[in-house]
């Protein structure tokens, strides 16, 4: 089959590879119908990916058809049209049956094509291990399309919003304005939050938040103007989107005193400059981490299907797999008009 | 003065009685600039209130300016524009300091206009007991229309939503449409329901809460069509807003599994047949009680700063308070059009 | 096999029936190792059960050791030291797979021991269904007669308790001191509570939960000495583990404002006359239901592990399984010093 | 009168200084009857202090008997046996009328005794300001002593153990166990632990907590010995009581997934190396902050009062006031047995 596959930094080909196969029992070999590029594949693009491996799939948001199950499998079977978390979990400890994979006891909290180990997604076919938990039923009233983004990116942009204790009421910002950073600005209003502040440098990014509702900032002057218009009080909650320090630094201004900074960019810092003096003076709640997919879904098909949530307003490319290399390349450039990108089977 | 007295069932005058003196170290006087009649007030209206007084000055919906303060009044001056609470407390004990008013432990949680004892406020100026609890300054940003409206209807609505445990993602029903049943249609939705069914028998009203979002259902098909609709799921959350024991059954019968049924219709029902063989199968929540007002500000002030809550929407007229003995008539006939009627001074 | 059944009321025999069978791939059968009698299984002793059939085998609460499996089940294999809790889930439905038992979606939520349908498990061996989830492992450091009381008493009270709102401080009453009940004092103690009442007519009951720390009343005088004790203003949470309209009118009485009433009884009345106008003053919560067993599992065993909760302590029999008939007569007859009955296999 | 006051680094005298007066209409002067040093006075004691003052009264722990009022208090008169919280709010605003000190919108989220500005209250008599929320009284069943350790230490330890999201069934550290640190762990029981793990450099104090039940460990030990007592899954809540660098890192160690943790001690540190990349693959909440003293009282007067807090047990001197400085330096030595230093009147 043909796949997108990693061969150094910048470097992803569209070539061909081996065809997927079941390797135990609970396992699920799908069929791509629709994939898209995240974020945070732009890490493993620029070379500072999770693994040595060379010439791996990459890629961990996918939907599609069910080809092939193990015998184990029960709650799949083949035709069926599915969805693969980015997050795949054991499917057997308790926190995984509660939809916890990260809390996993099995060390089951892996994800997609970040090496030779799992596979990615970006691929016309891939297999999901432990398919009656990782490979969900699209339900009805939820378009294939949606349910890509719900496998990860709307996902994470709802776990990033509740873990910042975002309340009916609250005053809120949203740092960084990818696809993930727009889909917070759209859960925080659903959460309830009377203004929403949507921070990043590119100007086109600024407009789409705007547009959703936010007072769009840029960096520079976002300390100061919400600092100006709350009269020195700032924010309830702090939505972190982008996975630098100089972005955590600026959520930790933002906040007021008993507020909440919740970090969801992909963190690879191990010694961040955290102002502990200020912080025990303010009284703050910090949280940092990423999502169980599973955990969100119940909420999220809900609010798909009654159309309060329409994350397919980011997709702004529908391409055919093979040019998923060049797909790479402008999503990375953030060329104008670019956010999320889907790739469909040629 | 002149003030609106009530005289016997469905017999309210506008008349004169003696102005209102200061009785506490405590106490404000109010210059009434705009007040208002609640769906409550009918029960008096209607010769069942809660006492047996004869030419008490009705009602508890009000803002104006302070004119007069006792010597220990600390948090508000004369000439400063603010809102009465309906919920009265004695401003002292922990609970009424936290907002709690409903637990006031020095048998503070009164209302106006129920009796002689505190006179109501449907009058061109009326008297504020523990005015530092219970005058509170109108924020910038709230027009005296919108905070009239959060002296108690749009705050009982936002209470009967948040203890009905509304999610973002549940699924809502609000029975009874008068305007605290439509507020509390607008919470829902602020608090992140995915849908919310609305109820009532009056058509009229109904395609109000159609227009705000919501689905709305005469009551005699409200259960077969929200079963149906749930594929016999039912909803997570029911309002009930309207004070009668169909109501309350009928809450009660739309809820699902592990659902919650929130009652703020006030109840004069001692000995109401609740199913408990059948609760306890489902595992019900059941909560019941008014708002303590003041704790919901908050919240409230913010949301319609921000313009996310516009309760002013349900104000359908604006009458001289020498009109308000009609206006009770009319509210009573559920005239056609006539939602929230606000009176001003003549 | 020899097994406990039903002939009618008052009329349970120790007889042979066939021994069960698979009739699923996912079920498992157990050899019983220790089963007990609860307190909801004399309404079936009295003749009050939930069928028309005769001849069932009755009771809910079994350990024991997994003797066969059918090819689905994973999680469990022969040999293994099982419990089953008493609430049977049908395993595969997002609520069951969160330990939600109750909200099953595929109306699973049935119990052991109440029809032909699904057979007790009070016999020399047992069927259990959907054995992924409904047959659970116990765990290093809990033994199997404490295993054998979190299949459903232990778990029920500390359900009862946590959906009854107990915080560090509260102040609670526990009414009806069965096993459940007396498990819910200690239940209380856990969480935080400052003071319990234990309300029940035997006094040597009362004399057990006093040994716990509780206050003990009897029910006549309990609404009074607690009205005096907390100087009127009653308690913060109440748990009714009885199942009858006076207890559950109690309850109602001896909550405070804002207060919380937790019905665990089994309920069979469909028109408890309900205190509306009084519950409306208050501004109560009412809870009523079951407990999901899995759902409280995890804090169970920790709590049991370190040696924090011992329900043990109220084992007062362990009997043989031919003598469970008689066991049934003590029990129902509250013979002095019978509390939670054991049995044993021959 | 007579008052210890700051004259530089672990240079504090018992001398004259001027009488406190009233010096607003909100004010309370209180004749001390018992005070204590803390753990945080120590940062002062050293000459880290937080102003470049001299010759101010140092100390936030005390109680006495109100002996004058500004003409605007209300709550407290003459005569009242009063305890005043460490924190000291305006009194009037929101967050402050809810107990919420530290969110005060008015600046007044003060401390006793840190500067000239607000004396302390190690002193024979004490200046209150805003009484009406400052000066608290004591309630019946509560003993002097036992408000003292109210004022600050007990609160404190209650509000680090709360802000670890401590619940039934955790599993719990506490890092630090001075006398705020052993008042921890007995909050962590009372919220239900399971177990709780006590560390800290000095046996002597180990051994205070191994006699509440905890299990005692050395920093040197304590990350190896609870990976493997936990199999490698480490501890739901982790409470860090002693304001270093190296403890917060170690708290950071030994939380599990999702799990939280909780810092109290007095941090000064401005640029504290905080492992971003392990907290995100981790799913950390950390709270950090201080207590407002109001919000806890109304558990922990409860609790004291039946008698499940006893915080008095770890009053090890009681001294008169003159023998303060001695006390200060003992207390610093940690000399052998010395734990909450209590300084009566001469």
């Amino acid at each position: 089959m043909k796949a997108l596959r990693y061969y150094g930094a910048r470097d992803i080909r569209h070539e061909t590879m081996d065809d997927p196969v079941l390797q135990g029992d609970g396992d699920a070999l799908v069929r791509m119908t629709g994939c898209s590029i995240c974020g945070s594949d732009l890490h493993i693009y620029h070379g500072h990916g999770f693994s040595e491996d060379i010439g791996f799939c990459v890629g961990h948001e996918a939907v599609g058809e069910v080809v092939e199950v193990g015998r184990a499998v029960r709650r799949v079977k083949v035709g069926d049209r599915v969805m693969a978390p980015a997050a795949v979990g054991c499917g057997g400890c308790g926190p995984c049956l509660r939809g916890q994979v990260f809390a996993c006891e099995n060390g089951g909290a892996g994800c997609y094509g970040l090496s030779s180990r799992l596979q990615g997604v970006l691929a016309e076919a891939f297999r999901v291990p432990a398919a009656d938990m990782n490979a969900v039923p699209i339900p009805e009233g939820v378009t294939e399309e949606q349910a890509l983004l719900l496998t990860d990116a709307m996902a994470t942009a709802w776990f990033g919003a509740r873990q910042a204790d975002i309340r009916p009421g609250s005053s809120v910002a949203v740092i960084g304005l990818g696809p993930i950073g727009l889909m917070a600005v759209d859960a925080a209003w659903i959460m309830g939050a009377h203004v929403v502040y949507a921070i990043d440098p590119v100007a086109e990014r600024r407009a789409m938040a705007a547009q959703s509702g936010a007072i769009a900032l840029h960096p520079d002057a976002a300390l100061e103007t919400i600092r100006e218009a709350t009269h020195g009080r700032k924010l309830d909650c702090v939505v972190e989107v982008v996975g630098a320090d100089a972005t955590v630094d600026l959520a930790l201004r933002l906040v007021t005193r008993r507020g909440t900074v919740s970090v969801i960019g992909v963190q690879q810092s191990r010694r961040f400059a955290f102002p502990l003096e200020r912080a025990f003076a303010a009284g703050l709640t910090f949280r940092i981490g990423t999502c169980s997919v599973p955990e969100e879904l119940p909420a999220l098909f809900s609010l798909v299907q009654s159309g309060r949530l329409r994350p397919e307003r980011y997709v702004t490319h529908r391409l055919p797999l093979s040019e998923g290399a060049d797909a790479y390349r402008r999503f990375d450039a953030r060329e104008a008009g670019a956010l999320k990108m889907v790739l469909l089977p040629d």
